[in-house]
C-alpha cells in the first residue's frame, strides 16, 4: 500500500513537472534528475489555478499535500500558506455511521441536492482502516458516480492511510485547499474505526451520525461516546416498508439524546428520518444545518470552536511529532518491548521501566 | 498547595527517620544533613511492615510514593518493587458521580457493609481539581468518620493534585501498596473533572456511576461518554419520598443503557436503586460486583484487561514523559505560544509551525 502510494504521488506530480520539462511522466529517470524537476514546481501558478477552481489543479495540489517526499512537503506548505487567506468560508460537515448505514448513498443524494441548490460541494474521506481493508470508503469512485460527474462537485477518494496522525493532518490541509478552491460545503466521511470520529469532530462545524432502524442492536456495534459527538442523528433508509419502524427509531433516538450531552453547546442534537433513495428528508437535513449555522454563529461559538480546533490541531501535531520521533528509532522500539515484558512479568515497576528507558 | 504538600511529606517521612536518628521530626535542620537522613530509609523493613498490615507504615509508604523528592522517588520504587509480588489480589472498584450525588455517604455505607462481611477495605481518591477547590473529596476525613475508625478499613485522603499525570501515576502505585497490605477491596473515588474518570476506568476492574433521580437534568451536567464507562449505575438517595421517582429513574437508565455500548465486553451494565441512609440496595451492589467478578474471570477478560491496563499505563507514562520534558523548557513554552498566535492569525500553516518548533 505504502509503495503504491508513493508511485501514485510520483506519477500524479510528474504530469505537472512533465509539462515544464517535456518529459513523459511515466518514464524512469535517474534520481538526481527527477529531484531537480521536483524543485521546479510553480507554486504561485498552482495557487492561482486552485483559486480559479480548476479541478485538475486542485487534485494536483492535494496529491502534493499527501506526498511523503520531503521537497514536496516543503512546497505543499508554501502552497497552503499562499492559500490560507482564502480558506475558512465553507461549512464543514463530518459524516459517520456504522458499516452498511449507507453513507455514500446519502452523500451522493445529499451532495446532488446541494449542487442543485447552486452550492459547490467537496467530498473527502478519512479512512484509517484502508491499509487493512484496502480502502473501504470512497476507494471505489463509482459509488458516487452521479456526484463525481457534477461540475459543482469534487469527490476525492481516501488517501492511502498509514498513521492516523498523518491522515488527520493531510485531511485538514486538503479541506483548506478545497475551501480556497471555492467549495461552499465540505463533506468529510469517516468510518467508525479507532479515533477517526474524534479527529473528524475536531475539524468540522457540524457532525452527522447515520444509523438504521432498530437502534438497540445497531448501537451495540457503534463506538462508545459516538452519540455525543453528533449534532444530528439521521435514521437512514426511512423508506418503503421501513417507514413505521423508522419513525419509532427516530423517537427512540430523540429520547436517548435528551439524556446525553449535546455535541455543541447551545444546540440540542436532533434525530431525523431520511431516505436517500426516495429523496425524503434531505432538505430537512440542510434546513437543520442552516438553522445550526445561524444559532451557533449568533452565540459566536462558531468562530471560537474553529480557533480552538486549530490550536488543538497544533498541539496534537506537536505531541505526534514528539512520540513519532521517539519511536522512529528501531532500537528504542525493541527496548520498549523488552521493558514492557519485564513489567508485565512483575520484574519491575512501570516507573522503573520509564526511568530505564530515559536514562 | 504545592508548598503544603512538600511540608507534609517532610514531616511524615521524618517520623520514620527520626526513630533511627533520634531527632525530632519537626525540627529545622541543615539541608545536607536532612538529605543524608533520607538516604537511610530502611526499605525492606518498611516493606515488611506494610505487608504485615501496619496502617501507620502503609501511610508512610504512600507518603513516600507521593513525595516529589528525587531520593524518595528512588526509594519508593525500590519499596514498590519489593511489594509487587504481593499485589493484584484485590477487586478494584472505581466510583464517580456528579457533585451532590452522595459519593462519600455511599462509600462510607458500602465500605462499612464490606467491613462487616470481614473484608479489608481501602478508600483512595483521585481529585484533579483539588489544587483549585482546595481538595473537595476526601479532603475532609470526617466525612467518612465511621469507616475511618473501623480496623478493617483504610481511608486515604486525596493527594495534593498537581498534574493529572502525576496523580494518576501515584494513585496506581498507592493502590498497589494497599493490595500488598492485604486489602481485599479498593474503592477509588473520583470527581467528574477533565479526564479523571478515563484514568480511573483504566486502573479498575469495576466502575460505578452514582446518579440521582430525574436522569434528564442530571445527565446534562455529566461528562460526555461517562455512561459508557460504567459497569453499574447507582440511582442514589432512593429513599423516603424519593422512592417512586427513583424506580422510574432506574427504568429510564436501564432503557438508555440498553442502547449504549457496555463498558466491559460480556457484561450488560445495570442500574440499581440504593439508599445509603436506609442501607437499602448496598448488598445488591456487592452481589452484582461478585457476579461480575465470576462472569468476567470465566471469560478470562479479567486478567487480560489488567495486563492491558498495565501496558497502557506504561505507554501513557512514556508519552507523559516526552511531552512534559519538552514543555519543561520555559523558552519552548514561549515559542509554542508565539507560533500558536501566528497560526491563529493565519500567518503560517500548522505544519510550518510544527517544523519551526523542531528545527
Amino acid at each position: 500500500m505504502k509503495e503504491h502510494e508513493i508511485t501514485k504521488d510520483k506519477s500524479a506530480l510528474s504530469v505537472s513537472a512533465g509539462v515544464k520539462g517535456g518529459h513523459d511522466g511515466m518514464s524512469i529517470q535517474p534520481k538526481r534528475f527527477q529531484k531537480k524537476k521536483k524543485e521546479n514546481f510553480d507554486i504561485p501558478k498552482l495557487a492561482g489555478e486552485v483559486r480559479s477552481g480548476l479541478r485538475t489543479s486542485l487534485s494536483k495540489a492535494i496529491t502534493l499535500i499527501e506526498s511523503s517526499n520531503n521537497e514536496h512537503k516543503e512546497q505543499a506548505q508554501k502552497l497552503l500558506q499562499e492559500l490560507l487567506p482564502y480558506t475558512g468560508k465553507s461549512i464543514r460537515i463530518g459524516i459517520t455511521g456504522v458499516p452498511g448505514a449507507g453513507k455514500s448513498t446519502f452523500i451522493e443524494a445529499f451532495g446532488m441536492m446541494l449542487c442543485n441548490l447552486g452550492k459547490k460541494v467537496a467530498v473527502l474521506a478519512i479512512d484509517p482502516s484502508s491499509t487493512l481493508s484496502g480502502g473501504s470508503i470512497l476507494g471505489d469512485k463509482t459509488r458516487m458516480e452521479e456526484l463525481s460527474r457534477n461540475h459543482n462537485a469534487f469527490v476525492r477518494p481516501s488517501p492511502s492511510a498509514g498513521t492516523l496522525g498523518g491522515v488527520h493532518k493531510k485531511s485538514r490541509e486538503t479541506m483548506l485547499l478545497c475551501e480556497a478552491a471555492g467549495y461552499d460545503v465540505i463533506l468529510i466521511e469517516t468510518v467508525g474505526v479507532g479515533q477517526s470520529e474524534t479527529y473528524v469532530r475536531g475539524m468540522v462545524d457540524f457532525f452527522l451520525l447515520l444509523v438504521l432502524t432498530g437502534a438497540g442492536d445497531e448501537l451495540q456495534g457503534m463506538k462508545k461516546g459516538i452519540m455525543e459527538l453528533a449534532d444530528c442523528v439521521i435514521v437512514h433508509k426511512s423508506d418503503g416498508e421501513n417507514m413505521q419502524k423508522a419513525k419509532r427509531t427516530v423517537r427512540e433516538y430523540m429520547q436517548i439524546l435528551h439524556f446525553l450531552q449535546p455535541a455543541t453547546p447551545g444546540w440540542m442534537t436532533k434525530a431525523l428520518p431520511v431516505s436517500s433513495i426516495e429523496k425524503n428528508g434531505l432538505s430537512d437535513v440542510w434546513k437543520l444545518i442552516s438553522q445550526f449555522e445561524t444559532t451557533i454563529k449568533t452565540s459566536s461559538y462558531w468562530e471560537t470552536r474553529r480557533l480552538e480546533q486549530t490550536k488543538e490541531w497544533f498541539h496534537l501535531m506537536i505531541r505526534d511529532h514528539l512520540i513519532d520521533s521517539f519511536f522512529q528509532n528501531a532500537e528504542r522500539k525493541v527496548q520498549v518491548k523488552t521493558l514492557e515484558e519485564a513489567i508485565l512479568q512483575g520484574e519491575m515497576t512501570v516507573t522503573q521501566g520509564v526511568r530505564k528507558l530515559f536514562k
